[in-house]
């Protein structure tokens, strides 16, 4: 557990391209269980033929981006940009 | 019921092609009696000869994706795509 | 009475072409006194030579979609198309 | 004084087409003395050479649109067209 | 001072020529003497080589439009409009 | 210091041209230590060769003008315009 | 510890070139551990061959300028620009 005083990874905003298998709910669903994740969002961008570009929004506290983006490769997709990246105190609230 | 630490679907925005019939009101109540959902949308997005497209939001606690779509699909309707998908922590008020 | 967990009609924004006559204030008045309505909007979107396009949205608790289309018929207008509905919990205050 | 839960006319967005005495701020005056009414807003839309065409929203509980519009009238201007008209539950501050 | 339930001149924007002496500021500050007036605030339109287009808004409670008015042409400007013009109850402070 | 009904300088929004020395955060900090100045904000807008234009935002309780003027000339800069003032009641934080 | 009433920098928005290694993550951790920085974002902006430029926003109480520069340097990066600079009271949080 960090120190009370340390800023953590709160928010990452990614850019991920993905197969259609599995599906957004599965997707979003797939990166819930890790640890300090409060929310997660799943937003389409784009639809092609055998992939989807979506924006992967995460919120926590502490949250590990290479567990994260590991998690991401598991489910056959690609982290391709990461759009944006918050570190400040962690919220009250804690998983 | 969910351990209350877990993430649990609390919202999704689905694009959805459907037949006139049933109309948008007897659509939107349809989806009313699904387990954990609280709050259901249905907006006009374009209306053809003889399908019309919406945007179906629903809201709710630890809502069922596989039940949702399939009510959809027996109003004769289809998820055209699942546009947004959030997982949270559930909402204080249960239904 | 609904159960207290059930969701109800508690929005409904119709696209309605209406004659000029009754005029606007007329028209909203005419629709205050269904079952369960809080509050009747009705915006101007376009004036042609003999009807008016205009937006109505209707809020209430466990509003009735018959019983509004029927008075807007009465009214010798018609619901060109149901551009939202939301079915919700009540809000506390109940007419 | 209506039923507690009857709804009255509390909010009116008229067009007026003026000409250009009385001023904006003597036109706005000379309606805030009418019954219900807890605001008026004017606001100038277009400035022709005899004439303006402005915004007149009136806010307040139970308002009266015939007096409004005779009032208007008197004051030598005329309602060009009612743009938004809403009936709800009165709030607390009585005029 | 206004019977309780009166509504009085509390927001007036105003759009008005003025020549470049004096500046904006000392132009606010002429302002801010005046009856009723807490609050002056003046932003440029557009700057020309002889004068200067400015949206002048004067908040307050009970303000006095001649005053306003007498007080901007003293400084050798005039008012080219009226754009809005806002009576309501007076708000609790006062100066 | 003055009568508290008094409106006093809270705000001003300046349009000024600075030379790229002294940079940015030095040409803030400078106007930092004005009488009854609590915050000061400096924007890019537009860098050009030798000069960079920048929106200098000051605000706070009876700023002066004059000796903001004076420290951005000073700064070997000139306030190219006044974009914005603002009188008012003074806040209640006083520096 | 800066005196109560003097005012400290608060943010710093940064337009920052920086190669694709260290990545975002990376690049935003190693800002976190700076004196009085309370919240670090880094948006990414373009992306080219070899570089990318991002927003860098840094806010805290009483954060150097100096400190952050140089950090930003020693990861491989530039200060393309400075874009905004705010001077303000401490916030009560300090870290």
């Amino acid at each position: 557990m960090p120190d009370k005083h340390e800023l953590v990874l709160t928010r990452l905003v990614l850019d991920v391209l993905k197969p259609h298998k599995p599906g957004m709910v599965e997707f979003a669903q797939a990166l819930t269980g890790l640890k300090g994740v409060t929310r997660v969002e799943v937003s389409i961008i784009e639809v092609d033929a055998d992939t989807e570009t979506v924006k992967l929004t995460i919120e926590g506290n502490n949250i590990n981006f290479e567990q994260i983006a590991n998690t991401v490769k598991q489910l056959g997709a690609a982290v391709h940009s990461v759009d944006q990246v918050t570190y400040s105190h962690p919220t009250k609230q804690q998983t």
